[in-house]
């Protein structure tokens, strides 16, 4: 099998480790260790005699309980089939403008639905390569030499280009300040914040740009409920932008693209905020023990993050390292491979719960010691 | 609340009715009234566990147990989030080309998807409306006075063109013989048959076109999963195609369209050989029973069908028929206003279990005596 561009790919993994898939430790996928909520199961047994009716084609209720939750009209959300399908219809919207800067490195899916229309990519890096630092601030990233490359196109500036970043950034971990991303709305045609991993944020400490997306047209929010509520196979994302924009995009794809399932899991786990406590009670310390024990072995270097996951930076290639974790402790690491600008010098690993964290530590200090012939 | 375009649209039903979605029954959705099968709902269950995992992106264990299901190797079967999904990347694909044939009266999502890829249709109507009644073959249809529409483009002839019809034909219920649309494989670019009804014709009558799809690189199959086994509400579908297409198509959309209860209900339907002996047991003698009541009443028409519905042309205009069985009897059915051939003298009804027959019969008996001022 191919060595997969995504992680989570448990198929893979359990293939080469020679075990079946449950029995793999999947740090590989950012997805909470606590889920899926009680309420959010219960929500999907008390649904199952709805299998037999078509979803809501306006999925009304989902969208008045995520219209609550923000604190917006239901008409500026879309739900989608996970945050993925969405990204695929921002996808062809950015493909009409002369260029899309992409904030590198970056989810290769971004790539793959820009490519599919023939939109324009330029790459602006976070990383500093001749320092193989992360660079301090956004700010600085975008700056006039970027713009510059942007405008290179004959027809086309700044105003005539989108940008698509994520905060937190993935995969560094990286979080960007709402104030810092402002600036580049009065500069671009179209800005599109995947927020993927915001949730994470405690609320008092998160920088989503939710709050001021009625004030701009050109923004565009990207949610997904899958990695904080662990529900990714059930695929539950949703859009915040102007109901114009929605409504076209609307019609670019078919009329039921979320699944009774997920919309009513959705309802039930946004209502949950003994889970939500609980997910910003349990992410700070168990981020803090998996940092401390990373930065502890000799030649890996962990990055600060925000987020529920950890970009480790190691002296030499991961790839040995990512096949003897498997085949020795049926532990899978996220390689970073499909981010091009990282290859094989960085892996990416979830938060997990502490004794999980742990084996992974144990199980990285011996294959590390044997990998880097110490 | 908007008129829908598509059947089973409760939420506005329920409204109408002044009742809850659930005490509504349902004849305007064509799902069969027998599922879904208990194997689905317990594969389900089994996999409940599994969804804070994503699904295998390859969909190997789904795509297996189609393949074993259809005779054909895996890498010539898509699965989709409903085929109609799948009918989006097949709208792409079909504006590449200098225009596209539809046989029309056509589902609504087949302009939806053309118009959103700006593809150039050409109808060709299955009703003659001198007669007002149903042609009697697909080949007299596409006769020669219809290619010539369709090379009208300057730098087209049917060889540049796509066509795109379902078999059985829906809302009509006609089955076409697989040898009378065998010919067009010759004639046109690409030439996409939507089966969502076909295994509802018994084995011994169908007239799949699956069978000879490795002899044709130009030929696509839908094939949706949710219609049989009343699944509706989770959305699962597939194309049969060339791989070469498919791996096309497959870059066009996000890596996990298929949930992961989707694709083991799916799995576990397919094996489920007692559930589809019930079905095609249980629908010749309801669709007669169905057909003959409806017969019986004066100023009704219902049509001859091989799925798992009637259409039927009324001499007055159904609109107000359709209000009055659901405030008086909640009952729905299907208007044709987004069939724009058939407009309002004509109603759409799903097969439904004997008792349920009978009480849409009587109902109709009813309101039809008000409406028509009998």
């Amino acid at each position: 099998m191919r060595q997969p561009a995504h992680g989570g790919n448990l198929a893979w993994a359990a293939a080469l480790a020679g075990c079946p898939p449950d029995a793999i430790l999947d740090f590989s996928a950012s997805i909470s260790p606590l889920g899926p909520p009680n309420s959010a199961i219960a929500a999907i047994l008390s649904q199952l005699g709805s299998l037999k009716h078509y979803p809501d084609p306006n999925y009304s209720e989902l969208r008045l309980a995520l219209s609550h939750f923000h604190q917006l009209p239901p008409e500026w959300i879309l739900p989608g089939n996970g945050s993925a399908e969405l990204l695929t219809l921002i996808g062809r919207e950015l493909a009409q403008l002369a260029a899309t800067i992409l904030i590198t490195p970056a989810f290769g899916d971004y790539y793959r639905t820009l490519k599919s229309y023939n939109a324009k990519v330029l790459e602006c890096p976070l990383i500093s390569y001749e320092q193989r630092v992360l660079s301090a601030e956004l700010p600085v990233l975008l700056s006039t030499q970027h713009l510059a490359r942007a405008k290179r196109p004959a027809t086309a500036n700044s105003t005539h280009c989108g940008l698509l970043l994520n905060n937190p950034h993935n995969p560094t971990g990286k979080l960007f300040s709402r104030d810092s991303i402002l600036p580049y709305l009065e500069q671009f045609a179209l800005v599109v914040v995947d927020e993927a991993f915001m949730d994470f944020v405690p609320p008092n400490e998160e920088q989503s740009l939710i709050p001021v997306v009625q004030e701009y047209k050109n923004l565009v929010v990207l949610r997904s409920l899958t990695k904080f509520y662990s529900l990714p196979g059930l695929r539950l994302g949703y859009a915040i932008a102007h109901p114009d924009c929605l409504a076209k995009w609307q019609l670019w794809r078919d009329p039921w693209p979320v699944n009774t399932l997920a919309a009513a899991a959705a309802i039930a786990a946004l209502q949950d905020t003994e889970f939500q406590q609980q997910t910003w009670a349990w992410l700070p310390p168990a981020r803090n023990q998996l940092f401390q024990g990373l930065a502890e072995i000799s030649g890996l270097q962990p990055q600060v993050s925000a987020a529920n996951f950890l970009l480790v930076e190691s002296q030499q290639s991961t790839l040995q390292l990512q096949q003897q974790l498997l085949k020795h402790h049926q532990i899978l690491i996220r390689d970073c491979l499909s981010f091009k600008e990282l290859g094989d010098r960085f892996f990416r690993v979830a938060i997990r719960e502490e004794s999980d964290n742990q084996r992974l530590l144990i199980a990285l200090s011996r294959e590390w010691g044997v990998g880097s012939g110490e």
